[in-house]
């Protein structure tokens, strides 16, 4: 069963041809000088960079500690990017990078937030409370929950790869996931780009959920070994997530057109296999 | 080595008698209907509970998820509560229990808001990253990381209690934090008061860290199991929580002084064995 953000990733990827997602980290000090002189300097960026890279683009994702850095200034921004996205953009899916994660009742008020109020399509999500504290989240059958499965970092192994019975933690977590929580097929997980190999075990795991993957551009990931590992069976499953080396490229449109083709070489390259 | 946050709780727990944090989780659909009319109506219960209850208590702890619920106004009306307790309650230390943590670079977002603008003199963080993502937090000698270990919710053990080697994945996060991440004196636990037989453990994992203690009153967690077996060797090392109970009792400050009252008695059967 796919939920209906699952399904408007999976149209927004064959319309646009492209799984490519574009992470909204606009870092205030980073932005290009002539943005740095507007009343709504992160606004003013994003919307140029959405119109940039839009046609190339199935996904959009904010960071939203990008905008909290600022306050309630960022977070005022942060709404209007996504009222922006919204009208302009329906069809691309809005995957909000807050990492949240309370137990049960608190939760209530991320989801009020992100979902409800900055209409949010997905948010990712921390495991270690346990699915029992994230029904808030899992309740939403409209919405899709992206729970940090394999994180991109250099140290993401110090819990991680904490091994029980030869499976690591982030093996409990995509088989939890996958087999538990995922009973709307609302969920999907966050598996980093740095770790095609993990990777490769999440995808036996959970052969249908959707993978987001950052760490590619920036961090190093390598887009030919995720495509590798990560496609499922209708040669999607795959959000890879592109976030600096696209927002402060010379020319974004160009940045993100090489990276969707980037990705769609590699593809075609699996599939002829 | 105890960093300043550290004392500080320490001076103010002597000065005040007490171990008692008072949770600001002030969601607005339960706050008294006087409340209610007011412009600010969140920042203006904070401010009623916080002169209720400020004389017996050690700690405020605002939850980020009730005040994000309402948007760009809810957190004006933190922003509010934090100026309000900073300028009035300088002595008491303040806690964002926001659960946070992303990668490396991101995380000053949050550092930023959380302790540069806002002024919170802790923040309570995820640990699923490990301790190299959460640098830009640890980093800070001047604030306290407290890093969730076992959280209070029915459900922690999902992946908490997950076992490698014979000790569970909340015993590793407490050696962790203890013998790596705190290198700076600067980290605290959350140890749910739901779980005390985790919680003596816990204690003697890391003997010198104090424990944040979520889970008393509405949820069930009992005071005397509490300070048995978490305090520490002087007789400290817990910041006791409860939020609903106090809160929305009739009378706050009876109920603050009630609380901060049970747990001394507790602590003097504790130092009489």
């Amino acid at each position: 069963m796919k939920n209906a953000i699952v399904e408007k990733f999976n149209q927004r990827a064959d319309a646009a041809n492209s799984l490519l997602c574009v992470g909204l980290d606009s870092e205030l000090n980073l932005l290009p000088e002539r943005f740095q002189k507007f009343q709504t300097p992160q606004y003013d960026f994003n919307r140029w960079i959405i119109d940039q890279t839009g046609d190339y683009t199935a996904a959009f994702k904010p960071n939203i500690a990008f905008y909290e850095a600022r306050g309630v200034q960022g977070l005022i921004e942060l709404e209007q990017t996504m009222q922006y996205i919204r009208t302009e953009y329906p069809e691309i899916v809005t995957i909000c990078d807050a990492k949240r994660a309370d137990i049960g009742n608190t939760n209530r008020g991320y989801v009020e937030w992100i979902f409800d109020r900055m209409g949010f399509d997905a948010v990712t999500l921390h495991p270690y409370l346990g699915g029992e504290a994230l029904q808030p989240f899992l309740e939403r059958e409209d919405k899709a929950s992206i729970i940090l499965c394999r994180t991109s970092n250099a140290g993401a192994g110090e819990f991680q790869d904490i091994s029980a019975n030869g499976k690591p933690l982030w093996h409990a977590v995509a088989e939890h996931v996958n087999g538990k929580w995922n009973a709307r097929g609302n969920c999907m997980l966050v598996v980093g780009a740095t770790y095609p190999d993990e990777m490769r075990t999440v995808r036996a795991v959970a052969p249908d959920v959707t993978f987001l993957v950052p760490g590619i551009g920036a961090q190093g990931g390598d887009v030919a070994a995720v495509v590798s590992a990560g496609l499922d069976s209708e040669g999607k499953g795959l959000i890879i997530s592109a976030s600096r080396s696209i927002l402060f490229a010379i020319e974004p449109a160009a940045e993100a057109r090489k990276l969707r083709n980037e990705i769609n070489d590699a593809r075609s390259l699996h599939a002829s296999h």
